[in-house]
């Protein structure tokens, strides 16, 4: 339990006070009240009041406002209020400010703004940490904390350029090893001092965000800066758990945000966080799994869902209204998923600055007589019943799909062969099959334990560092099924080929040779034509983006390409190993050709569906103390026919015992135990 | 009049002899003569001629051009040629040189380049109006003062930055205020010292222009920008009045140019002048509606079309040209919208630099045997056969659009709810549905005295200021006719949101209360259903953007939402307020529905069309001592039958009398007065 | 012949042994001899490994691979190696990095980074040439020298500034004029003294690349940083013929690069070479028209590829594989154009940094048994049994075509009339339409002799510059047929338009005036209607992007408009000048106008296509002693057939004797000479 203090599902989210007059604290209480909210996640942007100069502190709005919660019936989730330095700060010590990635020296204004490097941001972020944890450390409400926030952006500065050379020392020991990870023989890029290194930015090696000359300085920009921040982090860490070394301490996490390695990141938190903004159109499989990721990211411990809008965001192109029913819907899709918590972004909204057009549970009219309102408080009353019944449960899952920061900087990083290639969307692909199927997937790293999955399944598997081709061997080898795509194995994680034929080191797992990579143009496809039945699989199906030209070394062709001059070459390909198979896709291929592909892989290990559901139909499972609680989530916008066959299920939010054929409203979620 | 020295509608357009060998003087003033031009606007880029050093001024050519014009038979438009520094300026006092926004000092080049914080620019503007108004005071050909030119863009040095402090603190006298309107709680910006205080620009709180995490900082700056500029105008008015105290002043505005607050800019114009510029596929109705808007800067007064191209601009991405017979056309529409001038950029085409592609009354050719020079001569004749028929003639409209360039800014900067919602879009709907019914129709301030019209709309009323609901209270209360839309009435006048319940301020008056606010992806839509018949409106009606969900709160409803979770939610409503009722159109239309509706609302209020005419013919009136003098302006490529009834009008342009039913030649104009 | 030691089509290109390891090389030169590879391309970018500081040169592995490459037969194109400089130069000498487009000072990083006005880079560059001649001058395996790599990219920095200054002074002598050409009275820009100009860059007068407001500074700082890069390579080439007076120096161009004026460096190259890079959708008669315009920089003298891609690239969006053919048979498209070598960048794939993904001979599998090594050494088996029979023949052509940088310049940069008017496209249109017809065309710049062509072509000839128009008409008046097109004759050398009616100096020849020139909006398009059939003409074709409204004056109109207010006035005109004639096509017509027009033109003159072909089959012929080498390149997927006549033909590619219809295998090529 993230602190048994509070054992239900937390609820509430992010409180600013400080932007309000003390009258309206008092309505505040009384809705949060209604509401059934017991968590306020405060003091996030409030540096700039606790500590107004250099030397001054003034605790005194943050005392009172932690008494009146606690004695309101709300909890606390204590931000250290360093994702943004004050102005005073900025005006007084510019080495706070950071240099962009154009090379342009900032002047103040908005968050993510603190130069990781700076010796004044790192002086005082620990020090206002470890203020707040000694002033707070035994105050009741207090349950858990929330290091700044939502970490991100990168820094170019002078003292980051020194900051990037020793940590070079640091991973590579000497310059003769630099030059040779980076290939710098390469346009005669040859270092001999490491005064020489600069930052790759637009002004050097960069241009465009993610175009680089050079992939392997790129790539370990993005690896420094990670460590940057997550040392700014750790500061803060150390400083309070010198206080309170049994609460949980945390910093909410942004999903696939790609500037930070998260799976490095994870150890350093006690939980993870989360902030869950999908827009109106974004994949319903997409926001799932990127809930696994996070609960990936400590494997498998339930996580926190810190923010999530009631209804409407600000910063979407677009902002629609969350549907009725929708915001509870997807806070039990994030239960579902792994998550103890339900918060939102934010309680009140604010009148003025970028965030007003934000959604909230207050909104701007002040009173609870509104749709979102009356969501949130039947959502909070819900909660309120659950108690702990679903707390600390674990998802156990049979496949494992592998997410890899570092894969996915050297992978869109590189010049070549093709503009189209994302690495999300091409893990997504694998997952959403998966999700339709109603396969419960693991998102591990490449640290991961494979040994209780019986099937891995990494696409686009670019960058194989050392160890890791052994390791899937060794996977395979005691019968696992292993899969993989075009593209991978190509590069160590330096980024340096892997010379000898692609995939390099898995080549011999694989039991294949792809000689070439063919890049296709936009509305152009291929086809990927099966050599016969295989499950669901039968005929023809498009395939694009990339197209790999393999050779079978002992793996068994299983479909070949259907036009240009490849035609008849291996494009699926499935190679015995030891107890195991290893199976290669050399394309990306359409939706139909996955499921069908990923339900035979199942169905060889005997993988389950969780239920069988109708289209738009959820489904997710949580254990705990061996009880099985199954999430059956309604995305539709009408009710649906699930089938439960003959198992007698109790429905937690209310429903009875359900049997047989079970109707599951729109947008609306049922949470069965078999009785 | 503006200067009754030449008593009619002054004919020509800007001249830069400068570029020029004396020679081509002589065929100027050949030229000039045979196309019955009569003013010309100079000087309005010599400053480096006029002034070559820091010390000397040299006249020479000056005095010559004035006196050559003058014998001529040509007044002068003279400008004080501040629109651009010299260059030598700029290398020995940088601090001319602008900031930009991405906050790169700027080097020596284009125009609009001068920081209005420069004490280097200030003096040397001043002094040269004080001389230029010193020396020609008394010139006989000098008929109106041209200050600088086209004044816009925005600087952020060091200087603008000093300057912006002073600003504030002279609107908000302390920071704890300025902090309070900027509510810079929110990210825990609170400013404890004036210095910390930064412009506001790409490398501090803003970027793509107008994204901003502080809609107040951005905000005041636009406002501050404006007074800046606005103050380099007023001294060299000021400097000019000394001298000159009788003779009119202005400066060329840009229509609806999104950066000065024209309307504050107005009151120190004794005369408003602007340059119409649109492209081939600008709707008709948008340049109509430009010219009322520049009408309405001084209440109705007269104004100067002080620039349009005789055929071709080059500044478009395509650059057509003006079809034969528009380019009088398009004279004519803005005469009858309140030009008492029509005035050409340019009367000679330069030969080299940026703008030698832009068309001119004398082309490359030289001669006068050109289509262009043609119509213009035409063109040139037929206003001095008008003589001052139409001068000083007052547009006369019973419907007021609302128009406020701070409430633009307000809508623009916000984050959220979607980027599709352009204002001058929206104003424009409105105004092309009357422009449409033939309905005469002002633009108007939240200044203007609402008294004398029966029917007032403002669109995207987003910010209302201090008291200007009860303007519209007591408006509507006498009996007037207010229509808003959504998203209005959501902020005050420092982008701070009305809480309590959207539309702020003008829920009362408009009797219902908006919810919730739902913005449309793209492609999508909504219906408008018609509770009953409405004048012509009936059935179902496509709108789209923005979705207010509102309820009644004593408004009537007479239109409802046909899908989505919100359907049967009123879309429109009216609203008994005293003897007037208040409109709410919560939604963005599709042009038939908004005929329909200020078709009905005109009729209610017994606002009768000016003529009912064909599509493509629009028609407008101005009033000379009780003499009404209506414009039919046909810009359809074919002849087109206008119903005049039973009147007999005496058309001015050759026409004869005209009864019953008059054919507009395609492209062509009639004006008539009843006999 | 290039260099006589090695008299075959040389075959090899770009090897960069400095990546790799000893071992390697043993491979390389056994995989070498495998491909018939008899050319190594070294030293390109190993400045920082042969100068690691300001003092030390250590050519000790340069020695050993000129050697090693010697004693396997391999010939060497040595580079200069100063295409990028080292990190410790920009460490030390921040000097050579330049100040780029947007006024930022670079960092290290990228090539292409040295400023031209360096005295670093100037120094260093100078001095590495000098001591490289000096110490292979006599290195039997030595065949060439390659100056720096693919110069490009302008500087901005005040060196350049000062330079610039220089630079003008020596082409106007007096500010004055330069005042003068540049137009500076235009909004009062006058300078009044060198210092106070500035580079032209997007802190100054430019943005967005190539939008200026002063066209003429523009133009001549393009003019001037061609020079300026002109001036880095000719010291290098001057240092190195002092030690190797006969040895041929090039350096390698890139076909139409936008940024330097090639004409002009030709005449400093001794031997011309280019990188060719057509994407998998880059229409073949552009690849072709490149070819002929790099074969015309030095007035048809044979050329060297020196470098294209065994298969794929890496820096387009969409890396497509070259498919099965293709590079052999677009080998032999660059020999049918004139090249006499066969070079690929590269002869072994580096395995870090941006060009990992770029394709090579050796790739990374690092064996000699994939399809990519097996063309290629089938390629060069084959060119080794050509021996010298293609060597030197020249192309001999009928038609030119006119190509001028400066011309592009001032037509790309000038504001209107539209943005849709590109420069390589127009010309490539009327290109196209020869390459259809089979009619071998010269690409000739304006200083090219044009006695003895029959027809020259010259699209857009915007800019005439001093002594041009003569030239033209005394071609004309000799009796050949000259073309040209809308908006040409505009403008005199210093962007300044030729008043008295467009196209100025070339209206007499041409026997029209153009008085306006309209631009189209997208999608828009007029008509040309042929009066009467002319050859294959006839009817109506679509046109587009500007219309020129012309008059004749004594031409003979051929076909005029068919839609708009210019309907009826002349699209097309011929008029008779002396004994020839002088087209003028007044729009952007389809290719079918083209096709047609240019075949009338050709049967007018007597000029024959080479060869009848279908669709796809493109052919070309070179000329040796007298001696006819036809050329015929099918491109196509399929076979074609071609017909021959009654002529008999060897064929030269081992296809033995062929006469009548000879059938062309899909993407293959014959070349034959008549027995």
């Amino acid at each position: 339990m993230i602190n048994d203090k509070l054992p239900k599902i937390w609820y509430g989210g992010d409180y600013n006070p400080e932007q309000w007059e003390a009258p309206i604290w008092d309505e505040d209480m009384r809705m949060f009240k209604l509401a059934g909210i017991d968590v306020a996640t405060i003091n996030v942007f409030a540096w700039s009041l606790i500590q107004p100069d250099e030397d001054t502190y003034d605790f005194s709005a943050l005392d009172a406002m932690m008494d009146r919660l606690h004695a309101s019936g709300v909890y606390v989730c204590l931000a250290t209020g360093t994702g943004a330095h004050p102005a005073w700060m900025a005006k007084r010590h510019p080495d706070v400010l950071r240099v962009d990635y154009e090379g342009r020296k900032r002047a103040y204004g908005g968050r993510h703004n603190s130069c990781p490097s700076s010796p004044t941001y790192r002086l005082h972020a620990g020090r206002i940490a470890d203020k707040l944890a000694e002033r707070y450390a035994q105050h009741p409400a207090l349950l858990i904390w929330h290091v700044s926030n939502e970490y991100g952006g990168y820094c170019y500065c002078e003292r980051c350029a020194d900051g990037f050379r020793r940590w070079l020392k640091g991973r590579y020991g000497t310059l003769e090893r630099v030059n040779q990870v980076w290939n710098t023989r390469f346009w005669g890029h040859t270092f001999y001092d490491w005064e020489e290194i600069v930052p790759p930015n637009a002004i050097s090696e960069e241009w465009n965000g993610n175009r680089t000359n050079f992939q392997g300085i790129s790539l370990d920009y993005r690896r420094f800066m990670s460590d940057s921040l997550l040392d700014c982090y750790k500061l803060e860490y150390d400083a309070i758990k010198k206080h309170t070394p049994d609460l949980p301490v945390t910093t909410n996490l942004m999903g696939t945000y790609p500037k930070l390695d998260y799976f490095k990141w994870a150890k350093h938190l006690d939980v993870v966080s989360w902030d869950n903004y999908p827009s109106m159109d974004t994949p319903i499989s997409m926001t799932a799994m990127t809930h696994d990721l996070m609960r990936g990211l400590k494997d498998g411990q339930p996580f926190m869902l810190m923010e999530q809008t009631p209804s409407q965001q600000n910063w979407q192109p677009y902002n629609s209204l969350k549907r009725p029913g929708v915001m509870r819907l997807w806070s039990y899709q994030a239960v579902a998923r792994g998550a103890d918590t339900v918060l939102f972004f934010q309680l009140r909204r604010s009148i003025g600055a970028c965030e007003k057009y934000h959604g909230a549970v207050i909104e701007h009219v002040g009173h609870e007589h509104t749709r979102v309102f009356r969501e949130c408080a039947a959502l909070g009353g819900e909660l309120q019943q659950l108690g702990d019944a679903l707390l600390d449960a674990r998802v156990e899952a049979k496949v494992a799909i592998v997410y890899d920061w570092e894969n996915r900087w050297g992978l869109e990083l590189s010049s070549g062969p093709t503009v189209a290639l994302k690495y999300v969307d091409e893990v997504h692909k694998y997952y959403d099959a998966l999700f339709q199927l109603g396969v419960q997937t693991d998102m591990v790293s490449v640290e991961a334990d494979l040994s209780g999955y019986d099937i891995v399944i990494a696409p686009v598997l670019y960058m194989v560092k050392t160890g890791y081709a052994d390791k899937l061997k060794a996977f395979v080898s005691a019968g696992g099924t292993f899969l993989t795509t075009f593209f991978s194995g190509i590069v160590d994680e330096h980024d340096l080929v892997q010379t000898g034929g692609y995939p390099g080191e898995l080549r011999e797992l694989l039991g294949i040779w792809a000689e070439e990579i063919d890049a296709l143009l936009p509305g152009h496809t291929n086809q990927m034509v099966m050599k016969q039945e295989l499950g669901a699989l039968d005929g023809s199906y498009e395939c694009g983006i990339l197209c790999d030209l393999i050779h079978s070394e002992g793996a068994e062709v299983l479909a070949t390409y259907g036009s240009d001059f490849y035609q008849g070459m291996p494009a699926l390909t499935a190679n015995r190993y030891g107890e195991g198979r290893a199976y290669y896709v050399a394309t990306s291929p359409e939706p139909a050709f996955l499921q069908g592909l990923l339900g035979q892989l199942c169905a060889d290990k005997g993988v389950r569906p969780l239920l069988s559901t109708p289209e738009g139909v959820e489904v997710s499972r949580r254990v705990k103390d061996g009880r099985e609680l199954l999430f059956v989530l309604n995305h539709n916008a009408e009710a649906a026919p699930v089938e439960l066959g003959d198992v007698v299920y109790d429905e937690l939010l209310g429903g009875g015992q359900l049997q047989g054929t079970a109707k599951v409203p729109a947008r609306s979620v049922l949470i069965l135990s078999a009785t």
